[in-house]
């Protein structure tokens, strides 16, 4: 019998051999049905290897990513299958997971090109194969027998790929009449495969090395159930409708210019006035914190990156430096704003009771991304980012924590990211000498971050191993509206800097002090962010954010002056509103304005003009009835106060 | 007899050889006494020089730029003779006149050295010489001669001067005993100098270049008055105490850091907060002028400033290039906002019912100055614009620039900038090719700006021949509280981009047409514009402006939390206000509050406890009573909304 170790610590006996599925049907049938792959001392396993000995056990489902990967790794090999069997000869590369999905880089005999429309067939087959129900089958073989069932195949690349591993380390997968270089884990037959779509064909070169041949990458995704993949379709189609960037040039938020470069938004009025909103809005809520604002230049003395140590990291992957033409000094584009803090820090002497300094500042930086990495502003070249370090002493950190977690939360409230959650990442208790900074602080501040988590009722998961080399940390994630995740504010404990830049302060003992630092960014980026809030709201943004939250239309010419009394009167209201005074029907202005996603339109004809009223339509919720113009400034600033009630104020 | 033509455009008939002097006499005694120097046909000339045939003649006093430069001119001969005096066998360089007053370059004989002791017996000996009253006679000589002179004298400084001259062009000036190479104009005598202050010794490479030898510049200033130099040290004592470095640090508004780099400022929160108080202003005033904000990154592509035509003229002397570590691309820190504005432009097609289009930005630029230039925040290698781009049709010209007009007088207004004046530069007519696009467009541009500054009661002076090659323009000129004149607010009519970046729209007439644009920036820089608000207020900004409007004083620790809580009301109103809880006495609070020039001072001890209330103090102006918390909060108020109404609303 050997000892199981579950994960809630359970110890259960089993006899020797079993496999993950075995002990998966000891607990229930259901979760029997739904096991696709099992962790065996921390190593992801084929659900029926044999296990020999005492070991920690976890089982994976599709609800975890290991689960999934297991899943869509099979599937990789399953579309292999399929591809083989219509064009023999093909040669494999590899074939991975990806986010969602997998893919695989195929060499197809020569003549043979995959377009579009032979995804269907490969579909289908695969689908029968998934349905005869195939074994997959691990073995382990030598080298030897390695390179000689691949040289039989004629396949290159797996050969080359064998070449370069290990004797005694080579397995391989068979299912059906298919045999892949691999190792694993895999389902434990093809029959989980219920649900087929190739999503894309493109070309690889083998290796990502332009100097290599070009492969055919085929993607595709596979669920356990047919209902997932539709699901899963009208998600996409959703998130397609939803894209920032098509989103984003709709309603003229912004743009990019390849004559300014690459990577480099323009942020057009609506799209700077979104922002403005926010930043804001970010302002007021960190005023009420106790944050001070600070503006520093784009730029530093390479100096200023060596001591920080950035330099050292990341200066070769960076825009280069920027030398002046005469007296030979050397700058750099800023790529954090943190050591111009820790030099405003440095500005003055610092008394403990000077402590907590929280200083912020909507700091654009400036970091080198390759151009194929780019992508709408959720991976550019340049981002604002809503910044701040907060210097402390050691005792302050918690509550100094604590109040971080209450701006994410006003953050999240405000902007409607209800479903959400965080996890703590700390040392490797193992390799202390991993970190910098006393055990004693590392402990104080692991304490910090999981009491302030617990006293503000956070749900967090906790990582062993997973803290920066200079601190540990709480990362915040969202689901958007379409159920994707997004990495948002990460709060950062940091004992390296204060140390690097020699900060200090003057302790009630009259001693000398290092202060801690925090760094956070609730939102990340400005841009990001707001790539994020778009497709998380299609573009239809709170009232109090939206950049118009009005716009008046005339019914005819005759009524452009009326419409522009009430605009005037709104706008004195400190409601953003506009007039839509084009020569067009009154039909086409609320198509195209409800494109815009502009929350209220205003309608005024000759009825309007008369009684000094307008009529409201509130976008996607229809006609709200007549009123005058200041009733209606009253019912936008009701909306607008209830969405921001008790956040900042 | 010739014809003189006077600035009214009299003409009267002078026998030929008479001299400005002689003129002056016929006009009045009074002006005869006060002229300093005469324009001839647009040249400066010596006030005793006959004038041989007809021409343009006008007359500069202490009050012209060129009779005080015609004045200092003399005045470093004057030095230079008294120098001589001392220290005969003494080499002189160049001595020109400088913003205020002159200085001259001097190589003094081996062995003597000037320090601030000896300053004081040559302003002895130049009012002596002054009070001898030396005719300063020119006289035209051949080079042969004037090298001759200046080789017997052992004056290699100026044997290299006069060896580029060339022959027929120099002319010295004698008086009593010491003769100097120059161009002139000068004084008749040397009477004219009532009052001598030698200001400061430096040292200055012959010729501004290292490699040369290391000469003596002594700074002097003089006045036709002793009561004129009593009033100029006040001045300059008053200028040191308001100079923006010293209350910037007293303040804490802004610092710099050698870590960060020269002439990067650090905005420090106070500062950062009146920024952005300046900010919020000048954004609301422009919305309501209908300009739209934007924001762009603070690098581009160099061949965006090969396109706008800034790489070629300033490139080489810029922050040099930015490599990107892979792909060969190559970007520039932007010096200036309008190549990225007319990318905007670009982002979409523009009709003539689009325009004007009217873009802002608050930008911050990047453009090297080399170190021993900088100063303070005036000059600097790193600010922020407050700068727009308006596009518009020909015929919207003279409106919009009438807009802009209103823009900047509503910023003196709230500023208190009482005393201002501008100038119109207009091309020279006489040399068309210099200047781009059609003498039409050029003509409507000058008659719309002339038009506009008419139209709105503003007082102008016109130069011809100072427009920039590409379009007229309008400057203001400031003078602060101590009388000195700043140059903020340039308005610039621009043809050339519009041309270089091809930018279009579509006229009525349905055909491409090209825009014009105006650049504008009321503020300048907000760098600059603090420092000279700083300087111009003392410190003591208007309420509405200020960073801190209050501080809550509390007598003892005791009242700390009765203090916190009226802050917090205070706070809650939108007004800005801090607690001063330091452990220190109530008179040692006062007076480090006064310093740092918060305009109100609340005092709160036991009396204001009990009864709910506040002791006001107004800073300058001494106790006001007492009276709750409300009551004072409306004060403010109020106060603030006189300085600010009508601006924006």
């Amino acid at each position: 019998m050997i000892k199981i170790t579950l994960p809630d610590n359970s110890v259960r006996e089993f006899p020797k051999g079993s496999s993950g599925l075995d002990i998966a049907k000891t607990i229930s049938n259901r979760l029997a049905n739904d096991v696709l792959s099992v962790s065996v001392n921390g190593e992801v396993w084929d659900l029926t290897r044999p296990i020999e000995a005492d070991a920690a056990v976890k089982l994976y489902t599709w609800d975890d990513r290991e689960g999934k990967e297991t899943f869509w790794h099979s599937s990789a090999h399953l579309m292999a299958e399929a591809i083989e069997f219509f064009y023999p000869g093909t040669r494999f590369g590899i074939g991975p997971t990806v986010d969602t999905g997998f893919y695989y880089d195929v060499d197809l005999p020569s003549g043979y090109q995959l377009v579009e429309k032979d995804l269907e067939k490969i579909e289908k087959k695969m689908l029968e194969l998934a349905r005869e129900k195939h074994d997959i089958v691990r073995s382990q073989v030598s080298k030897a027998e390695a390179l000689k069932l691949f040289t039989e195949k004629g396949d290159e690349l797996k050969l080359e790929l064998i070449g370069e591993l290990e004797d005694g380390t080579i397995s391989l997968y068979n299912q059906g009449g298919f045999t892949d270089l691999c190792r694993g884990p895999h389902l434990p037959n093809t029959s989980y495969v219920k649900a087929v779509k190739l999503t894309n064909i493109a070309g690889a070169y083998w290796r990502g090395n332009e100097k290599n041949k070009m492969l055919t990458r085929v993607y595709g995704v596979t669920f356990p159930k047919q209902k997932m993949l539709e699901e899963y379709l009208v998600m996409i189609e959703e998130a397609k409708k939803r894209d920032h960037r098509k989103l984003g040039k709709e309603m003229e938020l912004f743009t990019f210019s390849e004559a300014v470069g690459q990577g480099l938004p323009l942020w057009l009025p609506k799209g700077a006035q979104l922002r403005a909103q926010l930043e804001d809005f970010l302002r007021r809520v960190q005023k009420k914190y106790g944050y001070d604002q600070v503006i520093t230049p784009h730029i530093g003395d390479v100096q200023l990156y060596k001591t920080s140590g950035h330099y050292e990291k990341y200066g070769k992957d960076s825009f280069q430096v920027i030398k002046t033409p005469a007296e030979g000094e050397e700058y750099m584009l800023k790529p954090m704003n943190c050591p111009h803090h820790c030099e405003i820090y440095k500005s003055k002497p610092r008394s403990y009771k000077d402590l907590p300094v929280r200083m912020a500042e909507f700091g654009t930086v400036y970091r080198y991304e390759q151009s194929g990495e780019l992508h709408g502003l959720t991976r550019v070249r340049g981002f604002t980012q809503d910044d701040a370090h907060l210097f402390c002493r050691p005792d302050q950190l918690k509550e100094e924590f604590k109040k971080v977690i209450d701006i994410i939360f006003i953050i999240f409230k405000a902007l409607e990211f209800n479903d959400y959650n965080a996890q703590i990442s700390l040392r490797d208790p193992d390799k202390p000498e991993k970190y910098i900074g006393t055990a004693e602080n590392w402990e104080k501040a692991e304490r910090a971050i999981i009491e302030a988590c617990q006293e503000k009722g956070l749900k967090t998961v906790t990582e062993l191993g997973e803290a920066a080399f200079y601190g540990p940390k709480l990362d915040f994630m969202i689901k958007d509206a379409l159920g994707r995740s997004w990495q948002l504010g990460t709060i950062q404990v940091d004992y390296n800097l204060p140390e690097r830049f020699q900060l200090e302060y003057i302790g009630a003992d009259d001693k000398r002090h290092r202060p801690v630092m925090i760094h956070r960014a609730p939102f990340g980026s400005m841009e990001r962010f707001v790539a994020v809030l778009i497709e998380h709201t299609a573009g239809k943004f709170p009232l109090w954010l939206t950049p118009d939250q009005v716009v008046v239309l005339p019914i005819s010419e005759k009524y452009n002056d009326y419409a522009r009394t009430v605009s005037n009167i709104l706008n004195f209201s400190d409601i953003r509103s506009v007039v839509d005074d084009r020569n067009e029907k009154i039909g086409r202005k609320i198509r195209d304005n409800e494109l815009k996603r502009i929350p209220y339109l205003l309608i005024v004809g000759e009825k309007e003009a008369e009684s000094a009223t307008v009529s409201v339509r509130r976008q996607g919720e229809g006609d709200k009835g007549a009123m005058t113009a200041q009733e209606f400034a009253a019912l936008v600033k009701e909306e607008v106060k209830m969405q921001l009630t008790g956040l900042y104020n």
